[in-house]
């Protein structure tokens, strides 16, 4: 591995990723930047494309546990030049700058027939922590994928990222407008379901067992009453509590949890238990 | 309500205010800095003592749906001398400092004696909006209270009030060392579950509708060793995905959802069904 040292803010790939983290997945190229060695670590691990590595001089050793491949691009500053580009408020000594995977609707739906579909649909959720960390549930509760409606948080965002700990690198996520969405889903057979703080059918009453889509709608607002209004139904999270009121990474987890218990369970009753749903 | 203009950083008020949101719950007198308009309402919902309102000259209206106290001290001042005080990146124009509640474990017991207790235990947990989160989906989801041992975030970080959106006003929660949580809990006959990444007893499998308290780790290494071999047992949260890791306080919430629901399985039942666990 060759490294070559930069000196100057106006290094080309510096400025890519400066851009890539101010305005993630809007360059032409679609690349976006990964901020720490863990980070690095599991975007190679996921096979994404490594464009350029960014080191601050004195940290070069941070490298020798990434197994990087031999040709990648390796650019070592002051670690002065490199925070200057990063986005985190304390910042590690590495950095990346790695191509996007271009998901489709087939790596969301796969090419298993027998296995019910289950997605989460954003529509206008604004926090990229709780992005984040509702695509690291979504993979660990063994969703199909995210889908990001306008209005969303870019998924590619440095904190979105960081919240997902790679799972955003792994789980199909794309980005698409809402007739897309409801076209795409209906033709497969997936019932989309709006998610509501109260008055709807409660999560456990409701079967998430099928093919579904959850729909987690923006941190004050909710899902956009249009967009209910064209749902195939809607569910919410029973709270006994005096406030009726989740965060929205909470709601959807809680969720995609729910979901998973009801497919272990009717896949532990076996083959008559498949075919009867829990509604 | 008389307001009163301050010029100079050295106001003594102001100094307060910085302290408390550097530091908080430290000072001797237990108070906190409370940012924006609606918090500052909720903690009046709550009936906590206000000290004293902050707010940015040219913003006095904001007070007027406040519905402060006739008698609160109320300090105006140049927007940039009440942003230096700030803790937050985009600081409103409004702050506060409040007395914070003295919480013991007799508020977190209750005077219900046929009600099962229901805790979260934070062990070292790190981070301020996972905390204000878990106290937030506790409050949602029936529990009588939160339990911060030593190395846990203090639960009036100004993160930690924000993410709890004012829960953190009305929930019990105490910072207690570890021999005296688990002294309390086992004397009110309340069983301690450490949870684990994997492993343990499934949480459905669990009798959760009992009196319990749900122990959360740290969110890097978990709940500590020492710890876990002093519970009564251990829980995990199935994930059917290929990564088996969650967020902390997604973690917390999905269990406290889970015992919420084998709870009201069980009241539902009737008189039969509340002695019959799910184990």
């Amino acid at each position: 591995m060759s490294i070559r040292i930069v000196q100057s803010k106006q290094n080309a790939r510096l400025k890519e990723l400066r851009r890539a983290l101010a305005s993630p997945g809007r360059s032409e190229d679609g690349l976006a930047g990964v901020e720490g060695q863990n980070l690095i670590a599991e975007a190679l691990h996921a096979r994404l494309r490594i464009r350029c590595v960014f080191v601050a001089q004195g940290s070069e050793r941070l490298l020798d546990a990434l197994d990087l491949p031999a040709d990648v691009e390796v650019l070592a500053m002051p670690r002065e030049l490199l925070d200057s580009a990063l986005a985190t408020e304390t910042p590690q000594p590495v950095a990346a700058l790695v191509e996007t995977p271009d998901w489709t609707w087939a790596h969301v739906f796969g090419d298993d027939p027998s296995s019910a579909a289950l997605v989460v649909v954003l529509a206008e959720l604004q926090d990229p922590g709780n992005l984040g960390t509702i695509v690291r549930s979504a993979e660990a509760f063994g969703a199909d994928g995210v889908v990001c409606l306008p209005g969303t948080v870019n998924p590619w965002n440095p904190k979105a990222v960081r919240a997902s700990a790679g799972s955003v690198f792994r789980l199909p996520v794309l980005s698409v407008g809402e007739e897309e969405m409801l076209e795409q889903l209906r033709c497969a057979g997936v019932r989309v379901l709006a998610t509501t703080a109260q008055g709807a059918q409660a999560a456990e009453q409701a079967d998430l067992s099928g093919a579904v889509a959850l729909v987690i709608g923006n941190e004050g607002n909710g899902v956009p009453a249009d967009l209910a209004a064209m749902a195939n139904g809607a569910i919410t999270i029973p709270c006994p509590g005096p406030v009726e009121s989740l965060n929205a990474a909470v709601a959807a987890s809680v969720l995609l949890y729910e979901a998973a218990r009801q497919r272990a369970a009717k896949n532990s009753a076996g083959p008559r238990g498949r075919h009867g749903g829990t509604q």
